[in-house]
């Protein structure tokens, strides 16, 4: 989906490397061994800032309802609470959902000519429905696997493909129908309760004090009711078989860790990658895939249209933790030269399987565009925005007819059901501006992929829809309700939206606004936009600050939604806020490097952090600070709650002033 | 209000004077005369780049209903559109909204030891209520005065301050309920209306076709109605009548320009300045005021807690086109070196007309601490953030009472009705977490500032109600209906919110989310957040995000809202954006500067901005660009509009396959 944005590289790290000397073997904080095909590896710097550890932080694996299932966490640990009394006060560990897989994991070294270890393959492999081919079926992939000039940039272990038996159906929503929880389910589902399962966990190692202090953090009562309702891997299981969510895991990206996309777990984020043809790398592309699920990808979206689209690919699979989608149609044009009338589909199945072989977990396919749409876009003020959809309206036209896309779904779907490929259903007619937001064009396409939905959930192919785009604040609303009503409840997966046009350099923000809107009213999947939306190749720092942002987005829509335990990393920053524990309110940020920098630009002395002020209100005027006299002041005098305010407050205030009623000392 | 982020520069541009050469004299580029004294004047490069004009932009005025009403505007001119019949097609000015008064005009030239004209001193006179007085009646302003060791810092010129005469009230409240309408409600009116006034205006010089085009890009028809209902003179007193909107206009600070602030007007943002005891200098917020006003802030607050408080609000109120808000009790602390139990009526009541005198436009009073509310902050997360609330909560409890601020209301009102300084009702116990959101001492407050707003407005004293802080975004709306029916609809005017805690570094954004959604809601003023917010002290770069931020979520407010015109520049920037007028795009921004540096980060050369592609897609890939093709291509095949589709598409289709079929051209 989303094919305006696609991040890449300014420079060229393949070529960084080549103009280097030799690298020395891979250090152990350093997960990646840098060695040939030097071309394509990303140098053992950028590497290492793309794995490096969040401080204060520690790998831990939660462990679901059999040994194999492994799920991992980053533990973020506090510091104690200097208490009034001189006592300490044990601050629990805080738990957060962590997209980074085994490159989030310092003791492991993964080497990314070899790949990501092929987790799932016991659990594909036990189900017995499925057969190792020889080698692909693709015409495209046999030819360029033959191909002798690609050897240098070619991944070096690539995978045999895994294909279903004849008649069989592998996809996780066909399980799901047939009353089967797969341990994919499983996974995803510990995976959504983690941080607060773990959370109980680690304050039953707290005195009752201070556990009874926390629990009251947490709004609705009781507390472990409130936890009680935990996601389970049934659960899972019948969200996806009503079509209200899906599970993307092709049985050729063993490699992934599951998870869950549907309104009724966690909101997840995608960040795009991919080169295009005016610059980027293999090894750029790689990179962006490490820092991208570094700060938090839960999908990403390889949208390469430049040089060795399906070299790139194989790299960006194997070592991909998240799930990865594609839009197979800019590959297919590529093939053509670019010439969508002569787009056909043999091209487009060809290039499905060859995709579907090396294991992307899901396609966006613009197969809602039909020919009557068409002319419902000449009056826009932006025509057709989406790549996809103008390349498709171009094809309409030139054939009369509608697209194959639209003509072959069910045969798509014939193909995704072999390996389990979701299809997330594209909007190629999509608002580029908030003048043509929700305008006939755009419902029509929904209409039509509500249409499309129904067929491919008859195949028991996993869907998801994807959204606008440009759209007003006001009627976001809108947008939900015809989307949850013309596609059956499919899982909308939307680009921002951007709720004005006029901001070209902040459309992170502008979109961020929409985005948090419309996840709260229930969108599933929010597509991230960068600060170089519309005006340029998003670098490295860009798609960081991308992924940041639809954190926010994401974060404030599942605090919204009133997610349980969702609170629980907010409440234990605002009390390190509060109690000056300034590196534990860094640590238990969305970005604790930046914070970190932000705050020591104006105090940058070690003893600064421990300093019961900041630099915005020095040392007198600090509010938290004055906070806390006043409750030291009141816990003195035996005053709390009120109940003491009317007798004794008044004789307490005199002996107060009389001893020189000075609640602010200098620091 | 909003005293927990107050903006200073990292660095005192004073020191780098010192350490230079002499300057040459201003060119007329530069309305900045870099002179003595050197030690609060900014450089000439930091002042030229605070001034320094929007490319393509040139000031103009509108004339009122009086020749002496001049409002300035900024107009974007844009280049024309290459038709694809070879004409081209006149593209109007785009008008905006222009707060940075003189400084803006780059005819004038500005000395800042001077500060800008009195242009409102006519209309003030002419109403024959106020006295001249021959010296300040506030005896710490008298001994400021006097004092030579203040000679280097003092503002060179400082006026004689006016107060009404005995018995008489000033406030445009009390004209607006007499019936008269001011020339600053005059003044306005045309500024609400004038970028769609001036936009008609420039339609007019256009042929009629492409008028035809222009107007059906505006919602609501017919197009001329929908600018017909102008915001007049009358309806702005009215509003100011009923309470429900302020125009802050101390008879003090007769350099400012008129604005209103009210939820049936444009949404308004307000930036934070001031120094502090950490850091800053008179010379770096001189520079962050000129900063503000040129990247759009509404309102300032001077919100300076350091040395010299007195002085740098005399160069910032002289120097101010737009109105300069304070938090008088922060300079009276410091008048009692601290300790808040020490704070008295007689202390805070000659601060109040010590900055009364000086021009100030509006005080934040946080009159709605009461002794009674303080306990029910006590099981808080964050206790009392606000740096007056907790100052307040302080005195009440050491001295078992409510505050004077409480006791005194309507002497303070009495002293604001003299010059016409708004009250801004403090939200001293406003929420500081998440956790602690729309609680019962917020709620509590919010009831005891519906109270003084009766008070306030018995007094013909103009109101608006400060509000958080942090909510969630589920809990906004309840916030804005609480203030609505508590606080008699008096102009709401919040800190964000920030929906969520955990992302510091980036609440500039979290908070955008809120403020977008609170101002859809009918909240009048949004005060900015910058990326600094509860780390440390914002830089200029941060002031600058801050403010561009804001413009963005008042801006997705006023779209929300349906203000007639508000789409006007959206619509011409995508217009742009489609037609590859990458100039015109950069232009039309809130950010010209940073959206050309990201386009030019990838793709450098000029010609590159006459491309029609950017570096996201590339040549062939361009949505745009082929949306552009299919159009010509309806259009030479006398296709559009769909009633030609049936009958001639399919023969027109194979005569274009037969042609080469080729819809994309290499560049």
């Amino acid at each position: 989906m989303t094919e305006s944005i696609k991040p890449a590289a300014a420079f060229n790290a393949a070529e960084q490397v080549q103009n280097t000397a030799p690298q020395a073997p891979g250090r152990a904080s350093i997960p990646i061994e840098p060695a040939a095909p030097a071309n394509v590896l990303p140098t053992e710097e950028t590497a290492a800032q793309a794995v490096r550890p969040f401080p204060n932080s520690r790998r831990i694996y939660v462990e679901g309802p059999r040994p194999d299932i492994r799920v991992p966490m980053r533990a973020i640990s506090q510091s104690d609470t200097a208490r009034l009394d001189g006592t300490l006060e044990k601050n629990p560990d805080v738990f957060v959902y962590d997209t980074s897989g085994d490159f989030g994991d310092p003791e492991k070294t993964v080497d990314i000519r070899r790949g990501l270890e092929a987790r799932r393959s016991g659990w594909i492999e036990a189900r017995g429905d499925t057969e190792l081919l020889e080698a692909p079926t693709s015409r495209f992939a046999q030819a360029r696997t033959a191909d002798p000039k690609l050897a240098a940039v070619r991944f070096p272990n690539v995978p045999r493909p895994r294909r279903a038996l004849p008649g069989r159906n592998v996809t996780q929503m066909h399980y799901a129908r047939a009353g089967i929880v797969t341990p994919e389910m499983e996974f995803a589902a510990v995976r959504e309760n983690c941080n607060r399962r773990a959370y109980v966990e680690s304050l039953r190692e707290l005195d009752a004090d201070t556990r009874a202090m926390l629990l009251s953090q947490h709004p609705g009562a009781p507390y472990e009711a409130a936890f009680a309702d935990e996601v389970s891997g049934e659960f899972v299981r019948a969200e996806i078989a009503a079509g209200r969510a899906i599970l993307p895991a092709n049985i050729n990206h063993p490699e992934s860790e599951p998870m869950v996309i549907g309104r009724n777990f966690l909101t997840k984020i995608n960040a795009n990658i991919g080169n295009s043809a005016l610059g980027s790398s293999i090894a750029a592309e790689v990179e962006k895939l490490l820092w991208a699920t570094r700060w938090g990808a839960d999908t990403v979206m390889d949208l390469s249209t430049g040089k060795h689209i399906h070299e790139t690919r194989e790299w960006i699979v194997r070592n991909s933790p998240v799930p990865v989608g594609t839009v197979p149609l800019y590959q297919a044009l590529e093939k053509v030269d670019g010439k969508a009338a002569e787009l056909t589909w043999e091209i487009y199945r060809d290039t499905l399987i060859e995709q579907a072989e090396q294991g992307v977990d899901y396609f966006t396919i613009h197969a809602g565009v039909r020919l009557a749409h068409i002319p419902l876009t000449a009056r826009r003020l932006t025509g057709i925005v989406s790549r996809g959809g103008s390349i498709m309206a171009g094809w309409c036209i030139a054939h009369h007819s509608d697209s194959f896309l639209y003509t072959h779904f069910e045969e798509i779907c014939e193909i995704l059901r072999s390996y389990d490929v979701a299809v997330s259903l594209g909007d190629g007619l999509r608002a580029g501006s908030i003048y043509d937001a929700n305008d006939a064009a755009q419902m029509a396409e929904l209409k039509t992929l509500g249409e499309l939905t129904a067929i491919a959930h008859r195949h028991d192919v996993q869907v998801i829809i994807e959204g606008p785009g440009h759209i007003p604040m006001q009627r976001v609303m809108e947008n939900v309700e015809a989307e949850l009503r013309d596609c059956h409840e499919a899982p909308f997966y939307t680009l921002g939206p951007l709720v004005m046009d006029v901001a070209p350099g902040y459309d992170h923000i502008t979109s961020a606004i929409g985005a948090a809107m419309i996840g709260w009213r229930g969108t599933a999947m929010l597509c991230y936009v960068t600060p170089k939306e519309h005006l340029g190749l998003p670098v490295k720092e860009d798609v960081r600050t991308g992924i940041v942002t639809y954190k926010i987005a994401a974060h404030a829509a599942d605090l919204a939604k009133g997610l349980p335990g969702a609170q629980i990393r907010d409440n234990a920053l605002s009390k390190a806020r509060f109690e000056f524990r300034w590196e534990d309110q860094f640590n238990l940020s969305l970005d604790p490097e930046l914070a970190a920098s932000y705050h020591d630009e104006t105090l940058p002395k070690p003893a600064m952090k421990q300093a019961h002020f900041c630099s915005m209100c020095g040392p007198q005027f600090c509010s938290m600070r004055i906070t806390e006299d006043v409750r030291r002041w009141a816990q003195e005098h035996g005053v709390s709650q009120g109940e003491a305010l009317e007798e004794g407050l008044k004789a307490q205030s005199r002996k107060f002033l009389e001893g020189g009623a000075q609640l602010y000392k200098d620091v």
